[in-house]
């Protein structure tokens, strides 16, 4: 597990699996240090979301989001290529996310470097897992 | 990663993270060898969706789901506790599940079971993540 400056790139990524040619690919991203504003606002949260899953080269289907009371927000797109999810913890500055997609042709390390540098993470935390077999 | 028969019990799961009292745990389902018929029934997987959230104790806020063609289903339930998403490939019989919850008195145990049940699988695997730290 890496700790990153949000401004370094995202290399040396930790990878499970022995399959070298599954499409499926989960990027686990956590987000520390996020400023509260910045993380409790859904629409920003949203337009982030919709961001994100482009500059991954998918397809958003359908998105659904929540502002919870008094702090917190979920935002989840529904993908032609599976889900990304982000979801807020504005008290304590965290926030997780999750992209999962089965297109070979993505680019979701792109979309996880887009996601630190908008959400003004102090540091972050980058897992890659592949899903199946 | 285990692989277990359908009416197993889930056991020895692994789990990645030292932290002990952190309640975000992200559960990674793969289920093998589901029906075709069962895991292309977009209204099936939205009863099974809403009945394992029930079942890990979760509270249903919104869900979201898409039919594909030629086959192919996704469901996701945005939960009050983070969320719950099931993809389907019929045409190979696997399914991923994420059930990602923030609460300290879920049973995604359970939910999981019920899972690997209804989606009559013939094997599965099973993860679980801490998230944050």
């Amino acid at each position: 597990m890496n700790k990153r400056l949000p401004n370094e790139p995202i290399t040396n990524i930790e990878t499970e699996s022995t399959v070298q040619d599954n499409t499926r690919k989960h990027f686990l991203l956590e987000l520390y240090g996020c400023p509260e504003k910045i993380i409790d606002d859904v629409d920003h949260i949203r337009q982030c979301l919709t961001e994100a899953a482009d500059r991954a080269g998918a397809v958003v289907l359908e998105v659904v989001s929540h502002s919870f009371e008094p702090h917190g927000v979920t935002a989840i797109a529904l993908l032609a290529e599976s889900h990304l999810s982000i979801h807020c913890w504005p008290e304590s500055g965290y926030v997780a996310i999750d992209l999962f997609t089965c297109s070979p042709s993505g680019d979701s390390q792109s979309a996880c470097e887009y996601l630190v540098t908008a959400l003004q993470a102090e540091s972050h935390e980058l897992r890659v897992i592949e899903r199946g077999k």
